[in-house]
């Protein structure tokens, strides 16, 4: 079994970790749900601020482009989700975002009125769906939670859309894209993939496997800073009929022209609403320039490698005998983090962030240890592993001062 | 008449200028558009970026109460709109939460289904009335614009809420918000006022006039930054019965216990959605801090004492014979801005732009000039008059080089 240094040494995408700005001596482990701020974010953010708005003031619209951010930004994410361009643009929250597009499917899919979903995804997504199903009434809108292991059964001639995480944040699960976009396909509805946890640590293939929608946010693996704008994809062919009800003046066909009545714009650019946050939306494009260099083939591999090192350490230090991970074992249905459960995970995580190991908890029992690959270290997942077997050895999680919960966990 | 020394001699706002970054030698009269970035701005946003995000990570949103910004952020609006606590989220866009509120307002007012809104406010408005119109159904939801003057004769039974701009954003003039509000009432209606163009700079009073709803955005007169959030204002009347179809996590009235069905805050802290952009909304909260020191009764004084001495000159220099001015001229019917009306007034603009003095343009004919009291001066104004009445003594509009649009004017 090689050792974590010459893991590190063999690293092609060691030099990059110098451009994030971590604490020294901290190990972050979270990056699944904010990930780390970098020189190049604020750098770009600074520049805004003085050079952009502090010198041209209102002319930054046009001198500056921020008027076309949501676009160009969306332009550069796109060929991180393996999409050809003019189908991606960066505006508002995933949840917003899915409004937009789960009326779309509904209207692209005329007669069939079900939203169908995972039950143990992220719960916003589905709250989404329950709003609009409240908005439009059970004749037009309906979501059905169903099992995961229910899903393809689940599909009929009634579902409009499919909604799925493409690796779930609890279990750090990745579901077959390919698979499962041929699954809503055959049953003639559309699919819509929510890629929180995926885009930018693995490669994607959206129009290869001839996904409908897509939506992402810009804060964990992207790095774009905290509550960075999300993304929307809409697959070209769509493009002409979208009926995202979100009508706003940037989604118009002409924006300036300040007309009474809206037309909006044809393609993806009609999922732009009202102004774009500059601020946020700088930092993520700021965030986007190390993908010109480190390519996301050697972030998978290397995020595969952290996770598997992770497992077969944790399993030499005995911790899964105390521990069990709920994440895949199978590498292509691994996520970028790894799950492990146990009853005391709150008071386990705890501990280990007092060692100065950042992690997260998921309630009631699940602690989460997400893998950056271009901060992360094999040294950092060394670290992590012997510190939790001494903790789960010593039963260190019982402490009380592991025992109070803060508002956001 | 006082000369502009002596009146800026005498401002008592005068020494907040200092605060603001603006170039050297440039008169800044587009702050209605996009208010002028601080030091006070700069150095928050800085402290987030390093401080914050670069050396708390995940925590910050604990440590820092990233999550508790929407409400917090709101908290320091809500005075500035003459609204009690509670009522008031920093959160998404103008017409994003347009979109949340009508929708409240047609539950609220059921057997009603008319949004009554005036065709020469900003479009955006109204096309967020019509996207919601067309996907509610005629049966549910209508738009009907009116002509401004035909407003009152509209209001009828069928008037679920009535949706104006509290300052034109084209003529500049200023509604009587106590007058219209109880117009809508009277009718049974629900009052929602867009507060873009006041907020910040003249003292409101939402909860002295029983308005239900407003909306406004944080970078014109509140200095937030481009793209900065919107707000929403609910009266506390209505709470616990928001309906508002934008379902999402920081809606969730447990957004923490990832529980599989909605339930959403009772007041208004339901109409927040996706995670807060944090880098925008520090940017807004740093430049609320100007309004501990500044009083808003302060700040309209002066603003009125502003437009008073720019129509003054611009009367006494002979202006006024070759441009019309749109902006009534009676105070109380005033926002913070002067519109005057030319068939070149895209060639002044550039001609007054080129002379650095930023104004702008709305298509056809409209040049806007916007006085913001926390950094406009009396010599802004005295600059203004002079360098505009020999742009049109001139004709040099009628330059070549003032001729080529941009995209966004």
């Amino acid at each position: 079994m090689p050792e974590a240094a010459s893991l590190d040494k063999d690293d092609s995408l060691a030099r990059f970790s110098a451009g994030f700005c971590l604490p020294e001596g901290m190990v972050y482990l979270d990056g699944n749900s904010l990930g780390a701020s970098s020189t190049a974010v604020i750098d770009a953010v600074n520049a805004v601020l003085t050079e952009q708005w502090g010198a041209d003031l209102i002319s930054s619209w046009n001198k500056h482009d921020w008027i076309g951010m949501p676009v160009s930004v969306g332009e550069r994410i796109a060929p991180l989700l393996g999409a050809a361009e003019g189908q991606v643009v960066s505006v508002d929250s995933i949840s917003v975002n899915i409004f937009k597009l789960l009326n779309t499917a509904l209207a692209l899919r005329p007669g069939r009125l079900d939203i169908i979903a995972v039950e143990d995804d992220f719960p916003s997504d589905a709250y989404v769906a329950q709003g609009l199903a409240a908005l439009l009434g059970a004749g037009r809108c309906r979501l059905r939670l169903v099992a995961q292991t229910q899903l393809e059964q689940a599909l009929d001639s009634k579902t409009a859309v499919v909604m799925l995480s493409h690796v779930n944040y609890r279990s750090g699960e990745r579901y077959d894209m390919q698979r499962l976009s041929a699954a809503a396909h055959d049953s003639g509805a559309l699919i819509l993939w929510d890629l929180a946890h995926s885009a930018g640590v693995m490669p994607l293939d959206l129009d290869a496997h001839h996904v409908d929608m897509a939506v992402g946010c810009g804060y964990k693996y992207l790095n774009g800073g905290p509550g960075a704008p999300g993304f929307v994809y809409l697959n070209r062919r769509h493009h002409g009929r979208v009926t995202q009800p979100l009508w706003g003046w940037l989604g118009h066909s002409e924006p300036f022209a300040f007309k009474t009545g809206y037309r909006g714009a044809e393609g993806v650019a009609q999922f732009q609403v009202g102004t774009p946050a500059v601020l946020s939306m700088a930092a993520l494009n700021a965030a986007l320039d190390v993908y010109g260099e480190a390519s996301m083939k050697a972030i998978r591999t290397k995020s595969l490698a952290l996770t598997a090192f992770a497992l077969e350490r944790m399993d030499a230090l005995g911790i899964l005998n105390e521990m069990t991970c709920i994440t895949p074992s199978t590498p292509n249905s691994r996520g970028s983090q790894l799950s492990l459960v146990h009853p005391q995970a709150w008071g386990i995580s705890q501990a280990l962030i007092e060692a100065n190991i950042i992690v997260d908890f998921r309630a009631p029992d699940v602690l989460r240890l997400g893998f950056a690959p271009l901060y992360n270290s094999f040294g950092d997942v060394e670290i992590t592993a012997m510190t939790l077997a001494d903790i789960v050895r010593d039963q260190r999680y019982l402490s009380v001062r592991f025992q109070q919960r803060p508002k956001v966990t």
